[in-house]
Formats: C-alpha cells, structure tokens, sequence
C-alpha cells in the first residue's frame, strides 16, 4: 500500500474504497503508517470528509483493530447510552442501574474527561476503592450478575482509536465529525450491544455550538450505527446551563445517589427518564417512551436501582458505604461562599464558565496525564428563575488550595441576570432516529 | 506556544502572525513541534493556503533557522538559477561556468533528483572524485576563486526546509504552492545572492502540468523573491519533451560538456542562452538580454566557459580529463537499440515516458536513499520533425543490468508520430518579473 498516495487520493477529494480504509487502519495500528502521516490524512478528512460508505468502512475497520465482545454469557438485549459530553454531566452513573433495574443489560465502556466536560471514570473513581480497569471477562461477567458496569476501554479494545484520538487531539482534527462518529460509534460496537440511545449535547457548554451541527451529527451518527447494526436514535439537548447542581468528581457521585434516591435536581432526573425510557424501548422491555418512564421512576421508587448501584460498586471493588453516608466521599478541605453582588432575577448559569471554574480548583484536565482532585468543584445553590438579594448565596466552592479566587470570579460571571429565564427542565431539542 | 491552537487557526481560514510563524519553525526545528503537527499544519495550508504576508515570514523563518552566507569575500554581483525540474534538465552545470565566465559571481546550491526529475548534484558525482558536499567557508572560497561553484545543501543551511521537505515528500504536501515557494527560496536566500533567474517548468514532464498553475507559482516566486530583497523573474518554459538528447547522470555530463564546447543540441543551448542572459542583465554584467546572449556565446567560442567548468571540477576535487576524455566518466556495459516499429513524421519525444525508462534503468531514485547507477540512461537519437523508416533508430538505452525490457518498452512508447510537431527550440513560452 502507497501511504502517500492514499492521503493524496483524499486530499483531492476522492473516495476512499473499503479496501483502502482498512489497509490505512490496519497500517496505522501496526506502525507502518506513521503518525505524521495519519494526521495529514485526518486534516485531509476534516476538509473533504468521509462519505457514507467511507464513514462505514472506516467504523468497521476501527472495531476490527481490536476485539469485539460477545457478551455471551449476558442473555437478553444489550443497549448502551453515549453522551458528546456536557458540563456536569453525571447522567450515565444513575442510569446505568436504573436500566438494568427495569430489565436491560447495560454493559458500559466510558470514558475520561478532557477538556472542559467530566468523565464518567474520574467521577466513579472517587468513590474509594471503586475499579474501573477491568479486563473483558470480568467486565462481562459484572454485566451478567448485575446487569451493567462501568468500565475504562481496554487495551485490546479499539486500538486505532486509543492512538487516533490521542493524534487528533494534538494536531487540531478533533472537530470533524466523520471521526467524531467512527470513534464514538467503534468503541459501542465493540462492546457487543444491541441498541445505543444517543446524547448529543448542543450549546455554549458544548462542543456543538448550535442546533444545525448538533442535528447533522446526530443524523450521522444515527445512520452509521444502524449501518454498524445498531438500534440506535440520538437525543439533542440544551448545554448551555450546566446539568444538575453539582460540578465536579466526588459531587457529581453525591449527585447520582441523590437522584437515584429520588431526591436530586429535577432538570437531571428528567433528561434520565428520557435516556432511559429510549434505552428500554430499544431493549424491547418498554411499550413506548411513556411506559419506560413509568417503569423508570417505579425502579426509583421501590429502591431496585439504589441496590443496582450498590452491587455494581461492590463488584467493582468501591466502598458501597457511601450510599448511606457520602461523606466517606473525599471531601474539600474548606467551602467558599459565592455570593450575589446584586439584586434581580437569576436568569441562567454559564455553563462554560462553570466548568472552566471546576477545573482551575483542580476537577479537570488539560492534557491526559494531568491530576485530578477528586474533591473539589461547584456546588450551585441559586436557580434559574430565582430572585436573588445582594449578599445571597449562589453558589458553594468546595476548594482544597488550588485556583480559589479565580474560580469565585469565574462563578461570579457565570450568573446571569435579568434576560429571558432559561428554564432547566427544557432541555430536549430533539429527537433523531 | 500552543501549537495545536496554531494549527486550527490555520486550519479555519485565519491568517498567522509573523511572532507565530516564526515560533512555529524555531519550534519543529527544535522538536517541540512535533513532526505529527508539522504535517497536519502543512496539509491545512494545502487547502488555506498562506497569504503574501504569511509566505514573507514563512521563507523568512526559514531561512532563519540556519546560516545565511555573506559571502563577504566574494566581489561583485552574485546570481543563481533555479529550475523547478524537469526531464534531462542538465542546464545549471553548464550555466554555472558560463555565466562566470562573463563576469558574474554564481554561488549555486542544488539538489538530489527523486521521482521523474534528475539532480544536479546526482550528476555532478557521476565525474570521479567530484565533491559536492563543501561546507561554507569551503564553498565561499571556491566562488571567490572560480566564480562559480556548486554544492549540496549544507546541514547548517536552512534545516528548516531540509526537515519539512522530507516530511511533505511522505504526507501528500508537495503540491502546495506557498510550501514550494519557501522551500525554494530560503534555500537561496540562505546562499547570499544578489539575485536569481526561474525556470519554472510547464508541461507532462513537470511538476506544474498546464500554463496557468505555472504562471501563478512563477508570479508567487517572483514576489517573494523581491520581498526577500532579489532581483528576481521567471522563465516558463516547455516541458512536454526531454531537454536535450541525453537523460541519465554521466550521459548529461557528457551532453554538458558538449554545449560547453558548442556542440550540443540546439534546444539546450538556446535554453541556456535564455537564462544566463538573465542573470548577467540582473549582475549588472549584460545591458540587456541580447547583449547578453552575445556574451555568453562569445563566453564558450573562446573556450572561457569551458575554462571555467575545468577549474570548477578540479576545485572541488573531480577528475577533470573528462572534459578532453568524456569516456573516463562511468559507461555502461552495452547500449542497446530501439528501433522504429513503423516509418512516419517523428512529432515529439514524451518526457514522462523517457524519465520512467531512465529511472527503471536506475539512473533516478524513488526513495531518498535509493542508490542510482551513475552510468545509464537514454541518448535520443531521432528527433521531433524528422521523417524515420521501419528499423530506423530511434533511441540508444545505455544500460547494466536492469530494468532493459520495460525501458525499451517506455522509450517505444515516448516516440509519438504524426500529429504536430513540437519544435524542441521553442521552449520558452512565457517571462514574469
């Protein structure tokens, strides 16, 4: 294979064959296609795309660098929920135990955060002890006692997109959408799942800015994983307020207890019965949208997902513990009040500013290898639609010695006053399947 | 810097600062941009390109990242020649004494051949014991000595280019008018010259395949040659047929040293009149074109120039009884014929075709460390307008070994008949300045 010629081949805006695809692929993953060479052929692809029998060829050879699970041993429909990232987003720690309450399998691979969205592993790593580096047998294993886990991608798992998505990162081709799809899609289908239910964030907060770019990767998305043989719709919702009350690691785990107990943000318990009800339609255990949510909130109620989440804690090795007492969660050493300087009508939270405050106190990560703390992050108090009186508490910095005052300013700009009141529970903008 | 910011801001259409340019070529050359980056760079300025002020500071950078000569010892006006390559393009070699002959200074860098287009240097080292690797004050010496001397880059000349030259050669980025533009004149602005004459080569055999792409790299050059602080024009000329009858490394130094002796083809002497008049008119040693020619042909009638090359070749350690025994250079061990499959108006000699013989004989390089065979190539026997019979022959394959078969083959394919001639002294087709 001409390496060169093949990056050219694109270069000029011809299509790729299946053959090529998986010869490029396939090179690349075994070194004879070299980095510099990879990343002058994904900024080639950033300007002339892949077309959609590319973008499926491309997937496929993406899953068949590595091993596809089977799943076996997990008997019925197997369906998976993927999120493009969103500030605060934690939605994935209460759902993965609320569907498998109701009936579904959930075998989750996840991922960490980078940027300015959280990743679900960071968040689940702060409860002591909790494991999410779990070889393939004993993840599915955990699927079969309990219905799901959560687990980090392995090493055998999708290789090319572990080294190609490292190299995007760093070579501006991370905006471009074909390998946004093949990557987010080829870890799903290796995970042996029948069905995907798709979150596509949309807003300042988001990596899609407006509502055309979040519809045309969902579509996409959606028509490559039905090509993947998938069941699959993608959900577009509003990221420009930050989701739930709670920014940060441990916060985010306090959160997910609190919603599964039934006493969390009504904005996130909302966008969970929306996932979820998707998830059991798709898993054939649901009617309808309407009967998932039922059964979702019942799952609730009856405390079945509460003990999902304690199983799934104690199979991953974490301290179940923190369900009766989330203080054993690592803790700030000391909170900061932000207060209002004004008077008026909250009208919304910067869901931006937000998660740029989180991560100068230390919950996130610039580059892969940085440290997180666990510990800290923003706690918001007031609500949108809420009048606040000057000296009012907004917010609550949970802070160890890292970024204090420039996090509180950050806070402090966050809150927006007066304008239209964008309310919280809004927050689907479409549905795409 | 942060170079992966660099990189999307080119990459969306924005313009680079020169402070950013300049960081971002001290930055690969020093390694902290890695190669990875460099070429996803490099394809976004395929499709972005780099405006005037960006190309300015990009050649300037360039040049920057290593030495630039003075040539502080070196009176008088110094001039080069660069031509952007084409099949049997032995010009500068003989150029390069004649010109110095007639008074100007002509410090020449040159390069390898790779692909379809011979090197200067590859050609040069078919004479024994010829030295093409100098270092400065070497170099320097030998044009203040000669007026004339060529050599290969040096690694303190522009590293710059010689790093991202070989990187664009494996990531489908040559084809980028402002990364040719740069590349070749940093090269030359590095060697301290005064001023330069382009041969900017137009037709199948070449680079640039139709009249417009070639005057708009011609026009790029010329501008920013001028910005460089060079008198500076371009030459357009035909390259749809080989220059000259001799296409292979000792072959053209025998063809060289022919014209030097005023018995070389027609076509290669009018060419050389076209540019050496150039250069002499820009070292103030010429009024104007035709005077111009005058001197050079009186340059080579009185046995100046070939005086000039004699003393070059010893300078720089080669056996100089070439020029009175061409047959001390390397020969192959036969020649074989190809004759004319059918009697008819020869109308022209495709270059492409010839070039690809002569490579399979071994005497180009596909690789950058491919070895050639200093000793074969192609002697063109039959020339466009001439009327051949069945058996007549049309062209000598000076061969060892290797590759006899399918040259013959390709050398019977170059021979197009009938049609329209296309008079092989007609060359230039168009002057920019």
């Amino acid at each position: 294979m001409d390496v060169r010629s093949l990056i050219q081949h694109k270069r000029d805006g011809a299509s790729l064959s299946e053959a090529q695809i998986h010869s490029i692929i396939g090179a690349y993953v075994d070194g004879t296609m070299a980095d510099y060479q990879m990343s002058a052929l994904a900024m080639a692809i950033f300007y002339q795309g892949l077309d959609d029998e590319e973008l499926q060829a491309w997937t496929t050879a993406m899953v068949n660098s590595g091993v596809r699970l089977k799943m076996a041993s997990v008997p019925g429909s197997k369906v998976d929920k993927h999120s493009t990232g969103g500030v605060g987003d934690k939605m994935s720690i209460p759902l993965a135990p609320l569907v498998a309450a109701c009936g579904a399998q959930v075998p989750m691979i996840s991922g960490r955060g980078l940027g300015l969205t959280g990743g679900t592993l960071d968040k689940l790593e702060s409860i002591p002890g909790f494991q999410t580096r779990l070889n393939e047998s004993d993840f599915e294993r955990a699927v079969a006692e309990n219905g799901c886990a959560i687990v980090g991608q392995t090493d055998d798992l999708v290789p090319a997109d572990r080294k190609l998505y490292a190299l995007r990162d760093v070579t501006g081709t991370v905006a471009c959408d074909p390998l946004i799809v093949s990557s987010i899609l080829s870890k799903k289908v290796a995970e042996g799942i029948d069905s995907l239910v798709l979150d596509v964030k949309c807003g300042s907060g988001a990596f899609m800015q407006d509502i055309n770019s979040a519809r045309r990767l969902a579509a996409r998305l959606v028509k490559t994983a039905k090509g993947q043989g998938l069941r699959c719709g993608a959900l577009i919702t509003d990221m420009n307020q930050p989701i739930g009350r709670m920014v940060g690691n441990a916060l985010e785990i306090r959160e997910s207890i609190a919603l599964l107990k039934g006493e969390g943000p009504r904005d996130s318990w909302n966008l969970i019965l929306e996932l979820g009800s998707r998830m059991l339609v798709y898993a054939k255990e649901a009617r309808n949208i309407d009967d998932g949510k039922e059964l979702l909130e019942s799952a609730q109620r009856r405390g079945r997902a509460l003990a999902r989440f304690e199983e799934m804690i104690e199979i991953q090795g974490g301290n179940p513990a923190i369900l009766e007492n989330p203080d054993l969660l690592p803790t700030a050493s000391s909170q900061v009040e932000v207060t209002s300087p004004r008077e008026g009508l909250l009208a919304s939270w910067s869901a931006t500013n937000i998660a740029r405050a989180a991560a100068v106190l230390g919950a996130g990560r610039q580059k892969v290898d940085d440290q997180i703390d666990p510990a800290v992050g923003i706690e918001l108090i007031a609500e949108p639609g809420q009048r606040v009186s000057t000296g009012d508490v907004l917010a609550i910095l949970h802070v160890n010695d890292k970024g204090i005052q420039e996090a509180q300013d950050l806070v402090a700009k966050a809150a927006h006053f007066d304008g239209s009141v964008q309310l919280r529970k809004d927050r689907v903008l479409d549905w795409i399947e």
